[in-house]
């Protein structure tokens, strides 16, 4: 009985995993390669492929098997495999086939009308759309009969175990000590960071990201695949199956390359979680802020140091000896960690990046706790980035209107990018502990950190939450003062406060 | 009644259409991106997904539904394509499962084989799984209770209505004409070829390909793109989502060219066929030979004429002065249609190209009636290339292991290569009554050349069988002669005989 249970499990795990699969690389090519004349047709099969895929992971009959095997003695890890997608599932379940689909049909015409509004800088355009995925969405989570919160559901979906209490007390350190960290830094001497902002020639871009930065990382052919988008992405297709996707700019000779260190780091996670795992949602389940933990911490904590730069900026300055010939590789690295207040997220250097999400984080509380309304919100915003950054957006378009998420009805995710990077700080505490990181950034053994990473963090997946992985790896709970410590510390250094 | 039939209809041709182009772009990737390491993972899924379409494609239900539909006054187009896609069901619904399954299974295994007997250059290897794959496909068609003899149902499943007296007529002429032709050329003053088989720098040949060549034929990336493989094919996927693929050499110059005409005439080829026939068999249910008419018309009967190379070769000189500075465009085409018995039938020229083909076609007709077993097979093939070739392979790899097609049950497709050849030479007559093909590929006007493929040829896809497209195309059912009259005028002139 129990085996025929697991067995039926199993091949409806595989199943998923194939219209996954097969939906991934449909997605990839889109993003990547696809001729734009046949969208309309991929399009319209790929909503097919979609929708049998739903069919399958809603099975009721499959809710009942999952029902009866929680109720077996099985092993933790089956265990724990079935209750995420249980919980996955319920989520679907509870809503009501027509609210779902006019769900989708509200946050598709929203993407058009909020890409309306922003090419014509006019909020007030999105602002009665916006409002109704306001609703939508609370209608859909109101399914959910659950006691907990609405935005503390929504905050849940994409990093479980947080809360709005949690967020509150984390962003009120991140707030306490960075506001005046930022405004010193904004008043110190500022660092010339003009040169890599110099024409540099896209091919030999490339040519330096596949003959330096991809081998350094040990990015390797085998396993995963390196190409260009648009909106650079990691897609992990399985295990040794990891597509990178990275944009050259003409005039920003590292936008590329810390692009491709942080979707590397994405890939490793995938390529890393326990291979019996593969295929399962111990791999893609993996929540926002662990995912994200590991791409900045690649990125911020190992890309953006001096030994890194040891390492690969000798070869960089040969690429470019007109650009580069009169810039030491510590007038280099002090460069590329600028911190300055500026206006879009996505531009944002590390210093700043945390306040941008603060921002993000109370106005989404406020929406969903009734304390702000999506009328005027706009200038809501602007007075935001004008108390915490200094700065105000000239138009809407730099302003409230700058990110897709809110059209898509994403609340909750925008808080995971930030906590990612406080997460990545204090596994590199207990990293160093281990390991002489910058030794061996130095010297080019990357594969010694992603072994450490990979015994820490990634073979695991999300078969832990990321409470229990920070306690495996580092020890102690959560602690955001290492994020800080580590944001004064590099920063009062570099600008000499 | 009626109108839901013919919904139900429409809408089981889009399910399958969805899972066509799942497996076509996973297919793609396999071939042209993929990382190896996920190769395992994804094919086991791409089999699921392969096993989904087939039982869409052989529903039981379907069946009824288009019996039902047949007995309805419904209107020519959507009766042939029922007609058409009940032949290819019919086919598959008379095997039996296990049967289709064990089938599958060895070819599997044969190909397996087959490469190992071809590293090891040794026929004897292969010789036993290729008797059992012959014998498992007398007994596949079998099934059909067909009254026709067994390797005429094949011939017919790669060109519908090509029977053995048809070929038998064909390849007669064949042999007749151009075994004595080609040992003429044989014996006549060679042409100097050896400066196309300098190194030519492979990233010079991508630029020119993507300035030059693909601008010239009006292969648009709005509706198609180019990438590289190690086996070049065309990929249709839709009409306006076209994939194509190439292979640089950097020791022949015109290898990559020359294939990428080949593959770009497919590639019209299904982006021509009428609109409203796309996702459907019209498209994808193009008979071999047709296809191959387009992809060599192109090739060879516009790609290695003098009048294309006045258009495109300053270009290439400009590109390699260094290799091509002291040949002039004459000297050029000469080199590119040199005739010249060789061994291997993928690197075979024009002229001798459709003795390879007849070769097989004796050989696969020989094996289906009885005339020829597996045994030795190996001397039979060294007997034929000698008869007609004059050349002996010096092992089995450059001899009968050169080809992959048997290993998987492929009997009955070789002959459509030399027919679709034979095809263009009729084509191309009709075409040059209309407009004057020399003077458009001179003046880079080769869009009206394909405007003239669309309307007598494209836009029906198979809406029409070979032999009907022929007769509505140049007035008069396919004649030989126009092929070997071709052949036998331009290399004649070639080689001064």
């Amino acid at each position: 009985m129990k085996e025929e249970l697991l067995k039926e499990f199993d091949e409806w795990v595989l199943k998923l995993s194939a219209y996954q699969m097969a939906l991934s690389l449909i997605g990839v090519d889109k993003q990547t390669l696809a001729p734009q004349g046949g969208a309309a047709y991929r399009d319209e099969r790929t909503a097919y492929l979609a929708g049998e895929m739903f069919s399958i992971e809603t099975d009721l009959h499959m809710v009942e098997v999952r029902r009866q095997l929680l109720a077996e003695d099985i092993d933790a890890d089956k265990r724990r495999e079935i209750e995420l997608m249980d919980k996955e599932i319920e989520h679907i379940l509870v809503v009501p086939k027509e609210m779902f689909v006019s769900y989708t049909k509200l946050t598709a015409e929203a993407y058009e009308v909020w890409h309306r509004a922003k090419n014509a800088e006019d909020y007030t355009i999105f602002e009665p759309v916006l409002k109704k995925v306001i609703e939508a969405s609370k209608q859909m989570y109101a399914c959910r009969n659950s006691s907990a919160s609405m935005y503390d559901q929504m905050l849940d979906d994409y990093e479980p175990g947080m809360t709005m209490e949690k967020y509150d007390a984390f962003f009120d350190r991140v707030r306490e000590r960075l506001v005046p960290l930022i405004r010193k830094v904004t008043e110190a001497q500022q660092i010339d960071d003009s040169f890599l902002k110099q024409p540099y020639d896209v091919q030999k871009q490339k040519e330096y990201m596949n003959r330096v930065i991809l081998p350094y990382l040990g990015f390797d052919s085998s396993w995963g695949y390196q190409n260009e988008t648009e909106h650079p992405f990691t897609d992990i297709i399985c295990e040794n199956d990891i597509r990178v996707t990275t944009k050259y700019l003409e005039n920003n000779v590292v936008s590329a390359i810390l692009s491709t260190v942080h979707e590397v780091g994405h890939g490793y996670y995938g390529h890393d979680v326990a291979p019996e795992y593969d295929g399962t949602i111990f791999n893609y389940g993996i929540s926002s802020g662990m995912h994200e933990s590991q791409s900045r911490l690649l990125e911020n904590y190992l890309g953006r140091t001096l030994p890194f730069w040891e390492a690969n900026y000798p070869a960089l300055q040969e690429t470019f000896p007109e650009q580069l010939k009169d810039v030491t590789v510590e007038q280099f690295v002090r460069a590329i960690n600028v911190g300055k207040p500026s206006l879009v997220r996505t531009e944002a250097d590390e210093l700043t990046y945390p306040l941008h999400i603060l921002i993000r984080y109370e106005i989404e509380k406020g929406l969903f706790t009734g304390t702000i309304s999506t009328e005027n919100l706009d200038r809501t915003w602007d007075e935001y980035y004008e108390k915490y950054l200094g700065v105000k957006a000239p138009t809407a378009r730099q302003g409230i209107l700058q990110d897709v998420h809110w059209s898509g009805g994403s609340f909750g995710y925008f808080p995971t990018y930030a906590l990612g990077s406080a997460f990545s700080a204090q596994f590199m505490k207990a990293m160093r502990c281990d390991i002489d990181v910058d030794e061996l950034l130095r010297s080019g053994r990357f594969s010694v950190i992603i072994d450490w990473l990979r015994e820490h963090i990634h073979r695991y997946g999300c078969r832990y939450n990321a409470d229990e992985i920070m306690r495996m790896a580092t020890g102690e709970p959560f602690n955001p003062d290492y994020y800080l410590d580590y944001l004064e510390e590099k920063y009062t250094k570099l600008y000499h406060l």
